[in-house]
């Protein structure tokens, strides 16, 4: 039998997926799981794309698109984007299968084999993939639960810069921490970039997820770096459409964007029903994101100002995003995770949270941390507060 | 300004890239181009895949499926091959955003960045692209014209096998060459596989397309190479779905299959509105293909019939797909194909098609040869073929 790559062998299982055996034995056993490990949210989707996408016709080719995706869809992105004050035009930006595809893109246009990329931690585990697939080596620069996870001291990733660096990797507001950069912290980054003549990779996806009045400064809007941002984008989470797979790559680089149209021609088109879906969204009311940031407000004060209100249990308030990592009086995330789902229930029910570890390269940290995605409605939220508290207090694994 | 990547350099264009604008100035000058050049199919799309996508609930939220697509579609996917011979389970097979990605997980999962893959040339130019992508070099073994693109003889394919060699890769039916390969040149192929303990890629997406009673022969039904096949498919030109961007990954390597799905999970989901509309597609009635069929036996006649009438030029008929590669007595088919867009017209029309020196890795090869799609109706067509018979009277550079 042939041997698989050794690709295959790095690359890194998700975060959450020793656990999902444990989730449906408790399941099995008629336990109810509050899931709140997962970046799926249960907000709708707007009735503009889902309109679109009722509304072809039956004499419809389902054909290829441009490979860069619809000319109308990238005009009217363009659009959106100088809405949010960030001038590009149809040019700088191109539709991707996902924000997934874009970073990957990203990667391929800019980095060789081997070359290194400088991502704070915690990060979203999944970059880890694209890396592997890429060739790349992650060079983590630990950002604390102490400071909510603001961007590490500019000395510390200097520090992490070698001949191999090509690249710095940010995710804005942050997956898992919800963490917004201030204008400041990126300028300290664009210093970075451009004394070294880097790459900055910046997944905004979370945009229009920031909260208290905080507004999100694009790494777009960085002056004199202008050749060097790449900016990934995506409509899974903006419009409740995870399963779109529609996402951007958007530079004023005109070399990268033209060697990702080459891998983009590879694959001929992004999916074209979804970028109907998506190009509709566009036309979503700003009513509909007024009511789903305010929703998230309640449910972030729900869990966070829950949480910080057990005893020994820390959880820095973040500003976007819609996940917040938490610190817990345990021997181990790992431990405690598997075991509210294995061996405990409160009045029959328990919680899914994602260990943290999965997301810190730099083994041994995060181990008392956990991901929460509060994706849920408040009154499970408040919920998964109680059974948290009560479990902290019978836990074997307490310290 | 910070480099591109090497691979952004490898990466190669599409073989019809540089005639574009030539397509698009004659486009603009007035004249009406055929299109000959695109696998684009003007077969309409099954109602079954557009009504399940009308039908979409206004309640839904387009959410991510699982990574590896949703297990109903597996399930019926597997039923779908068992119906046409390929005793499959759905543990066997996994969805993918097209056949791309599928070869992309496929590759990433057996081959090492330096391994060598050999493919029959010519070959279709995007397996360029994904070999580039992953780091592995294709090595061409080159089938004749004269033969028909039969396979090249086992001990040419045997030359070709080094320490580095990890797979070979074909495309039945052929795209470009329409060539149908018989159980005979599979075995064949299967004994170099045992022999040498490589994974053997096919791409059959075009199963539904063969002609005048041929059937074509899976990979999957090779005995005694279980763990060394992967099967690559796509509901692309099946259905005329070019854009859903759906395809999947076959295989029974239980290893490579957990290794697809964790790039799988990287990219956490295929699309989901478009394996709605694939899952429906499953319900196509046999008649639509045999109209399908009949529809594309008679352009084929039309196409090579007409061809092979012409002085000078020579074009194999092929049992399956919806292409062909011709021989024309020309200097060179890229000056060819350029000049018919930009100085030729006959009665104000013209043809585009792709020079098919692209589909070949081996520099020199297929000078004289161009690939045509007959994906257009009968009489635009016999009007293509007027064109280039009138054209080659004239053309300057006709050897």
């Amino acid at each position: 039998m042939p041997k698989i790559s050794s690709k295959a062998l790095q690359m890194p299982e998700s975060p959450i997926r020793k656990l999902v055996p444990y989730a449906e034995k408790a399941n099995a056993q008629g336990k109810k799981v509050h899931f709140l490990n997962i970046g799926q949210p249960d907000i709708k989707t707007p009735k503009e794309a889902l309109e679109a996408v009722r509304s072809i016709s039956m004499d419809r080719v389902i054909e290829y698109s441009h490979s860069a995706g619809y000319a109308s869809y990238r005009e009217n992105l363009a659009n959106y984007y100088k809405g949010v004050g960030i001038n590009v035009s149809s040019d700088d930006l191109m539709i991707t299968t996902g924000g997934s595809e874009a970073l990957t893109f990203g990667f391929m246009s800019t980095c060789n084999p081997g070359d290194e990329v400088i991502i704070p931690e915690p990060f979203y585990a999944n970059y880890n993939g694209f890396a592997v697939a890429a060739g790349l080596n992650v060079v983590p620069v630990t950002a604390s639960i102490e400071n909510g996870f603001a961007l590490p001291p500019v000395e510390e990733i200097k520090k992490k810069v070698t001949d191999k660096t090509k690249a710095i990797v940010i995710c804005n507001p942050g997956n898992p921490t919800g963490y917004l950069y201030s204008k400041e912290e990126l300028e300290q980054l664009r210093d970075i970039v451009q004394e070294h003549d880097l790459f900055l990779f910046a997944d905004e996806v979370y945009r229009e997820f920031c909260y208290d009045g905080a507004q999100p400064f694009s790494v777009m809007n960085l002056a004199g770096i202008e050749q060097n941002v790449i900016m990934i984008d995506s409509v899974s989470k903006r419009y409740s459409m995870c399963g779109a797979r529609i996402g951007a790559i958007v530079s004023r680089n005109k070399e990268v964007m033209s060697s990702a149209l080459k891998f983009a021609q590879a694959r001929l088109s992004p999916p074209t029903l979804a970028q109907i879906a998506s190009e509709a969204a566009l036309n979503t009311p700003q009513s509909y994101f007024d009511e789903v940031v305010s929703e998230y407000v309640e449910r972030r004060n729900t869990m966070v100002d829950g949480l910080n209100a057990i005893d020994g249990v820390f959880c820095p308030k973040p500003s976007g995003a819609f996940y917040c990592v938490a610190k817990f009086p345990v021997d181990s995330t790992e431990k405690f995770c598997q075991w509210l789902l294995e061996s405990y229930d409160y009045e029959g029910e328990t919680v899914m949270m994602a260990p943290a570890s999965g997301f810190y390269a730099t083994p041994g940290l995060g181990e008392q941390e956990a991901r929460i995605a509060y994706v849920v409605n408040t009154e499970d939220l408040k919920k998964a507060v109680t059974i948290l508290e009560e479990a902290l207090k019978v836990y074997p694994g307490r310290v």
